[in-house]
């Protein structure tokens, strides 16, 4: 936790800080949210997750205002911290400080007629026993049907993504797992299917789980060549081809897909929630 | 998106709505985050990610409406629209409406000296390719480093973990793949290994890399009882003595190791990155 650095331009970096009792991953979420309006402010990043002691909290006044002598640049902190005491320690230092639950929490209140419970970092925390087991069946599913499905797992799947090496399969589904509990399964389509332009016969039964990946040709040439540079498997010749007859595969059976070209991990899970019409799990 | 329920006590539910230009998931955090401090209150969610149009803001309108008219509880929603006239649409419905961005874009513009760029969806949209590629390589390490390690890939890793069958390395290994974009490979520890109370040669050279995870053998016998019921890999007995035996091999060899019992996969993950001091890659 020793950070004091300058932009390409020379000029003292921003620092922004995410404080939490817990993780700090909902203090990273708001700040980087906010700070994606922000593009052209270049800033590096402190996380310190966990503070739950006097000493701890010391520590990180002392860094807060370390670096903002030394920058000459007030950090921007975001804080989850829950403990009040805490907190106006934090708050004291010389930054700007941006607090999450006071902003919001009282407005919670009154609408909710009752009072918080100040409870610390259950956000991100062990919520109960079959949640954590419902995440852990999901993230085994996902690498039992990885690359390839079995037939009876078929049947307890949420959705099955189709698609030709690359489109972004295998990190959907565990994405889905993480974030949703989500049972997903993927299937590789194979130059055996791009010929038959059918479905395999082990899918036929589940069709309304099937959602299928495509992606722009060019990028596909771009990521296979990462992998397996100059091979014939990157050329872009062949994933034209094969995203071609890939399309035609969904378009004669009939099976719904979109372009996920240009999306991140997390919104390719969202859209296939979405399209799926299927409930979280946790 | 069509929902009126009651809870168990026969009173209305409230209904929350996570209402997002892009995936959501920001505001799902937000809400999750700030309603943990509010446990008594049940709820069920609504999340409407995508709203980039105002025949999609239209529908939601709509639905919100119908939700406060039926259950007689104004729906809380928890917004990260970016567009402002969606936002004031929105914002009018029968609702208790809780804007993330405008509660502290305003300060924020104040404190940077530039105004936001009113951006849409770019929190979890894709970043840049650099940045896509470093998430998918590091999900495909986890994979290929799960249940194992390959000694040419442990140089590559930023943390290794180690523990007997079932202490969550696997889904640790995702997490900070998918949220942090670190290569973390897994060890599962055998009989021989406990019995030799010795690291394995394989990871001698990467000491520095290793971090262990203990759990409670209450917990893990019964995590194994799941996955495994009535079997002796299940019993308690031998739960105890693994754990035992483990956690003299990681005091012998200077292992930094903690207990994950009560941990979430987010927890263990957070926590590995503050013991190994490593930086995100994303």
């Amino acid at each position: 936790m020793s950070v004091t650095a300058t932009s390409d331009q020379g000029s003292p970096l921003r620092t922004l800080f995410f404080l939490s009792c817990s993780t700090g991953i909902t203090a990273e979420t708001l700040g980087h949210s906010l700070m994606t309006q922000f593009e052209s402010t270049p800033y590096q990043q402190v996380t310190v997750p966990f503070i739950d002691s006097f000493t701890k909290a010391d520590a990180t006044v002392r860094e807060i205002n370390r670096v903002a002598s030394e920058s000459g640049l007030p950090p921007v902190v975001f804080s989850t911290l829950v403990d009040p005491r805490i907190r106006r320690m934090l708050a004291a230092t010389d930054c700007v400080f941006f607090d999450f639950l006071d902003a919001f929490i009282e407005p919670l209140e009154r609408e909710l007629g009752m009072e918080s419970s100040h409870t610390v970092g259950r956000s991100h925390g062990m919520v109960d026993y079959d949640s954590y087991m419902t995440r852990i069946d999901a993230i085994n599913f996902a690498l039992a049907n990885d690359d390839g499905v079995r037939a009876e797992h078929c049947q307890h799947a949420d959705v099955i993504l189709l698609g030709v090496s690359r489109t972004g399969k295998t990190p959907a589904c565990l994405y889905l797992a993480l974030q949703y509990g989500l049972r997903a399964a993927n299937y590789p389509l194979a130059e055996a299917d791009l010929d038959a332009r059918r479905l395999p016969a082990v899918l036929e039964p589940f069709r309304s789980k099937l959602f299928g990946l495509t992606i722009d040709p060019e990028r596909l040439h771009q990521i296979r060549n990462e992998r397996q540079p100059g091979s014939e498997y990157a050329a872009l010749e062949r994933c034209r081809d094969e995203i071609t007859r890939m399309q035609g595969l969904f378009a004669a059976e009939q099976v719904s897909f979109f372009d996920a070209s240009t999306m991140s991990i997390e919104e390719i899970a969202s859209q296939l929630v979405q399209l799926a019409r299927i409930e979280r799990r946790i």
